[in-house]
């Protein structure tokens, strides 16, 4: 006989179907055993006699035949969505067995490093689970929005012959015995490929190797980005990415309606983001604060927090453009504002408080990029690659990247990034916990050192 | 004024409109100068005087304004799409500059390092950049179906910590000062994200340390990966890749029909893929070419391509799954057949004489798990992580793993992989040639030796 997904139980009253799953949960009344049957559209009650199910217990894989039958009025269950229904079971064949659960599947209050000690068990959670279907709908949203807009897609390297942007936050790899490094940004290439396509857009795995552990950064995250040539103006770019953000919250609302439900979670009206030049915003944080960051080239955690509390106030808005960094505190790419000198024509896209887009318009010529890759420090050399794009013809051009797992956090009202990830890794953490390897790294060197 | 693509001038026959893009050729006819302007929808001839066009050369950005004119029926070009008008240039605006070519971007009879020492130029190239289109198709195509077959993507990692499936062709990273490993599938996570969705789709870049440089090899790909649980048979992985790439081919049909032509490319017809066990593979080589392979444990590459010939003739096919390979060949995970003891459930499909997939049922019962990665000298506490998933209940499942460049190689009869990959890497190239580094890195081991 073939599989019947639980959702469909409700369409087969009286008939025999066969479903398969895990067991969700067990409920013992007398001679009788419920079982809650999970499968990928959801729970289904199936009953079944004492002797039937005797050596069953949760997360069993089972397959069960059965009759569906219509629940008493009394006995539905309108909190499920095959509440009125439950099959009565004649035949359960176990696929899988599971050994005893260290902690309730259920009720899942337990500290985030022991949760992700147990990830893969803890994926199993239907609120775990909720939150990955969100984190890959914004992908396909990405991609769709992306398409509809003539963006091309196309697929950026990890592995990178330079520490291109400086910094130590970069990842060595033996590469053949020489040394290569993991990509911090798909920036270079996807910019190459506006000369092919003009409008560009990529999904990639990035890496950083972030020396802290905090709540919002990740050693290796998902970046969504896009760049555009032909630009008539760099303001071009933030509407794009208002355009997008406004697509994939429309696909959310139309695809994941019950995994944001199951998560309490509201999503943002996007209409106009407000955006305001990185001073105006310390000004009017000084103003509300009395906290006076006037003089720094960036804006702080709690400054993200207060222009977002600000900009909700005054405008409606949960994001809001931050624009126009100093030159000082951007990469040596980016394009200075002619009429506003020692600033750069750039953004941060803040979201509910933090920072989930940065972006802004590259320098497109030859020369001044040359230039500034120069002065920043670099060797052109490690840039020739690079450079031929802009010697050959660089049309003016811009783009910006959306971390995707902030988008997440911020959407969902997460308190840690690592959430919303599958499989998080920091400093401290790739899938199991890495404390033993750091002290065999440290004493290894104290020994060194003495000797 | 806003801008007009190229392919939208024959709806604007008398009006004024503005263009932009790259010189993509300049004829001089006297005092006439005829620029084809190329942008991603692609050409359109300008008409100008000398002078407005007299310092301008091939791959100068512009912006022209002008007033499209309907070509003398004589002067049509049926070859160009927009070859029923021209524009005849009012203003030129030169957007940016180009430095002389090395190269004629026409005519690309070069060798592939030339090719690839200059690819970010060579990505204007028409077929390039079509070859590109449609390796971004099969992405897009692969997700489609993914979708409409029930199958939820998710996104994973790079940064594995142990080198877990064996073998010296895993990179090494400094991860914090310990070590870590770039993962050469998402084989293990898609297996644990089977336990969330039951069925799961990822698109990665991999990694292979691979130690020679072949046509079909790379040191970075992108692997197109399935998994799905519940299967009533491991055949039903076959029949899934079958519809995946029926559906991939009717996507690219639809969408990159253009690409195709330009390419000389023609789709093979999917209907039903022959599948024949390894053994039956060597027999029937062994009768066709007397070459005695049959001892083997795995297809040599050209036995691959004789089957295919086979596959061919007998049942019309370019495409044949070969199945059963031996235990010893497959990775701890294979489900061995139990009706035909060493061999496992597992299949490779060949494309026009090439290997595209890999695939199989997997081994899904904990205890058995356990044994065959001691049994295969694997360190069972280094796979404790994905072990849960397998501990609290897996059912029957199986997957495959497809090779993106490849199939974009085969599908349009590239010589070499490299081709189908925007920025390939590979023992001797990261971008730029690698050749000297690896020289010095030789130089370095010669003289510790000696030492």
């Amino acid at each position: 006989m073939k599989r019947t997904l639980n959702a469909e139980s409700v369409k087969n009253i009286g008939k025999e179907i066969k479903v398969c799953g895990w067991v969700d949960s067990r409920r013992d009344h007398g001679g009788i055993v419920f079982l809650d049957l999970r499968d990928r559209t959801g729970l289904l009650q199936i009953v079944s006699s004492a002797k039937l199910s005797e050596s069953i217990r949760n997360e069993y894989v089972l397959e069960v035949l059965g009759t569906v039958q219509e629940r008493p009025e009394k006995m539905k269950n309108p909190n499920l969505e095959t509440g009125s229904v439950e099959l009565k079971a004649s035949v359960i064949k176990i696929l899988s067995q599971a050994h005893s659960l260290p902690f309730d599947l259920a009720d899942l209050d337990l500290s985030l490093p022991t949760l992700l000690d147990n990830r893969p068990l803890v994926l199993r959670n239907e609120k775990i689970r909720a939150i990955l279907k969100i984190e890959e709908g914004i992908v396909s949203a990405f991609r769709k929005s992306m398409e509809s807009l003539d963006f091309t897609g196309f697929e950026s390297p990890v592995i990178v012959p330079h520490n291109a942007e400086g910094g130590a936050e970069v990842f060595k790899i033996d590469y053949y015995g020489r040394n290569a490094y993991m990509a911090q940004s798909p920036q270079l290439y996807k910019q190459i490929m506006v000369t092919a396509f003009e409008r560009v857009f990529t999904v990639n795995r990035v890496f950083r190797a972030e020396p802290s552990v905090t709540t919002r950064h990740l050693s290796e995250y998902v970046s969504l980005d896009a760049e555009l040539g032909f630009i008539d103006s760099w303001e071009e770019i933030m509407d794009v990415c208002e355009k997008m953000f406004l697509d994939i919250f429309n696909e959310l609302k139309k695809n994941c309606s019950k995994e944001l439900k199951l998560l309490g979670a509201v999503l943002p009206e996007v209409r106009k983001i407000p955006r305001i030049k990185m001073r105006e915003a310390q000004e009017i944080i000084f103003e509300r604060t009395k906290r006076d960051n006037r003089k720094e080239p960036d804006l702080e955690p709690e400054d993200e927090k207060e222009i977002c509390l600000w900009a909700k106030e005054k405008y409606g808005s949960e994001m809001v453009f931050i624009t126009h960094y100093p030159v000082k505190k951007r990469p040596f790419y980016a394009q200075p504002d002619d009429k506003d000198p020692g600033y750069t024509l750039s953004f941060d896209l803040l979201f509910k408080g933090l920072e989930i887009v940065t972006g802004g318009q590259r320098i497109n010529e030859y020369e001044k990029l040359l230039k500034n890759i120069k002065k920043w420090g670099n060797k052109p050399e490690q840039f020739s690659f690079y450079l031929q794009a802009f010697k050959y013809g660089m049309p003016p051009e811009g783009g910006f990247a959306v971390g995707l797992e902030r988008v997440v956090k911020q959407v969902l009202g997460l308190s840690n990034v690592r959430e919303a990830s599958p499989f998080p890794r920091d400093m401290e953490r790739i899938d199991e916990r890495l404390s033993l390897g750091k002290k065999k790294a440290v004493r290894k060197k104290t020994s060194k050192k003495k000797k």
